[in-house]
């Protein structure tokens, strides 16, 4: 145990990639190494990429990662693929375009595939960042298909947030609506070369004023990009930077990293709560209990109950 | 106590509003009066309908209630709002077309907020539509904007799933990939009367095919809909009737509602642990150990651990 630790410390990719999927089967001893890991994280920048389908977010992150690589920055990519058995053709698609820089040992890129289980997502996608981070990369991107709220949990802790829209969207400006506006630090306006483009712009630009500007918060930029042709991706790289230089100004920088930790703890506290729970509820026989052979059913809330007492002990059972 | 259940149980609009105004409060009472109305759930039909922003939902709603309505059942509506400053607009507007039916006493529409707590709205959704339940609602329709997987979770608990599309969406196929697929019994290509309507059938048929036909299973059906003149509402209600006359004769019905229980009976568990840790955590002043002026931070994963553990009680503390 710390062995796997010090490998990460050290930068090595494979420990990395091992203690990750040791972490995805929720081996307890993976766990402690996170513990290890720990006092060296905090030193990366998080920036998360997200915007409706068909927008390019994978050709943008592939230039972006290209764009931090030429300065000589190392970069890892927790790439969030929605698990579908229609997903594999564009999906794994993108991904092969990502890697490009396979071959380059400052590049590290893992997907992860979203789950319907309680909060796992979130939490697999944290514990994937802290890897990188405890690795040492100087950059790591959360790349996310689709738009709700798990994506938008998601995408919000990071420390710069990209969305990425396209020209012409219409409908699109009701996906903004729906919650993505409020995570905005950047937005990117991809495919500008396609008609629409000036109007697209004008329409964010309005949502932001509408959305009330404070005079001392962040306005989001709006940046213009053809990522297929790599063009618009050095100005999207001054505004990343920019909103960095201004949270650090503003100690926003430490807030957000702040809110990550607590994100962390909440999803470890749930997790565990959970696992807990689904033994209990199995000694219990509460589901059958729920849909019993013959007789009066147990009713869900009753049954939640049982298992919250059970779980919190004799003592505690009275208070609850 | 069970007065308001009464109430409910009778059909009164005004007590069912106040109750789930009560459960949205988290008031312990309220849950009493839900474990009462349980025993008089599971009569209702829930459809669930979702789809990209802008393919229409809400006129289609609002078309189908009228549809409920004329062969004489009634119908409750749970619309899910993106939380927004901005979405006071467009949203708004869709739901007060829906307020055709205000007039009617036997349509019930309640809006509810998406929110950034664990988990809320699946359990928030759930307690709206047993209580439309207990009144007596024929059909509980949950419409909801947006893709993510939080929606997929929602809707995907209704008895029958409707995904609505637009011809020409390209970009929209991609959305389909990312996880509404596989909850689809119904899909439903809304604005029929746009170029690329026998294109974007042919796409949805061929992904269906894709995806792997179970010969006993059921194969979607697509209606074509024109829901702003009121056209192919009738095949759609015949669709749905379809898919409900199948599941019953398999006895996929029960199987649907009693996952549906169980969901329940997993979020009222989640909500109450989580309660509870969060009163241990200000009690253990575990955020401020996690972010001390001084020394060394508490890491979140041994934070978890030591609330799980003082949840537990000292006698569960060692076997944990």
């Amino acid at each position: 145990m710390g062995n796997l630790a010090d490998q990460v410390l050290k930068g090595e990719t494979r420990a990395a990639a091992r203690l990750m999927r040791l972490l995805d089967d929720e081996i307890p001893q993976a766990f402690d190494e996170l513990k290890l890991l720990y006092p060296q994280t905090g030193r990366a920048r998080i920036i998360g990429i997200t915007g409706s389908p068909g927008s390019g977010k994978s050709t943008l992150t592939n230039r972006l990662i290209a764009g931090f690589r030429a300065r000589g920055q190392s970069v890892g990519v927790v790439a969030i693929d929605p698990t579908s058995p229609f997903s594999g053709g564009a999906i794994l698609g993108d991904r092969i375009r990502m890697q490009d820089h396979e071959a380059d040992p400052g590049v590290f890129v893992r997907s992860l595939a979203t789950r319907g289980n309680l909060g796992g997502l979130s939490r697999s996608t944290r514990n994937v960042v802290h890897v990188m981070d405890a690795m040492g990369k100087d950059i790591v991107i959360i790349e996310t298909v689709g738009v709700g709220q798990d994506e938008v949990d998601i995408v919000g802790t990071a420390h710069t947030s990209l969305v990425v829209l396209v020209p012409g969207m219409g409908d699109d400006i009701q996906a903004i609506k729906a919650g993505i506006l409020e995570i905005a630090d950047v937005f990117v306006l991809n495919k500008a070369d396609r008609d629409g483009v000036d109007r697209s712009e004008r329409e964010i630009r309005m949502m932001i004023e509408l959305g009330g500007v404070d005079p001392d918060g962040w306005k989001p930029p709006v940046a213009r990009t053809v990522a297929l042709r790599n063009e618009g991706i050095d100005e999207l790289l001054e505004f990343i930077d920019g909103h960095q230089a201004w949270m650090a100004d503003r100690g926003e920088l430490a807030k957000r990293q702040k809110r990550a930790v607590e994100a962390t703890y909440w999803e470890s506290v749930k997790a565990e709560l959970l696992g807990l729970a689904e033994r209990r509820t199995r000694e219990l026989g509460l589901i059958e209990q729920m849909f019993p052979e013959s007789g009066e059913p147990l009713d869900p809330y009753t049954a939640a109950e049982q298992v919250v007492a059970s779980l919190m002990g004799e003592l505690e059972n009275g208070a609850t």
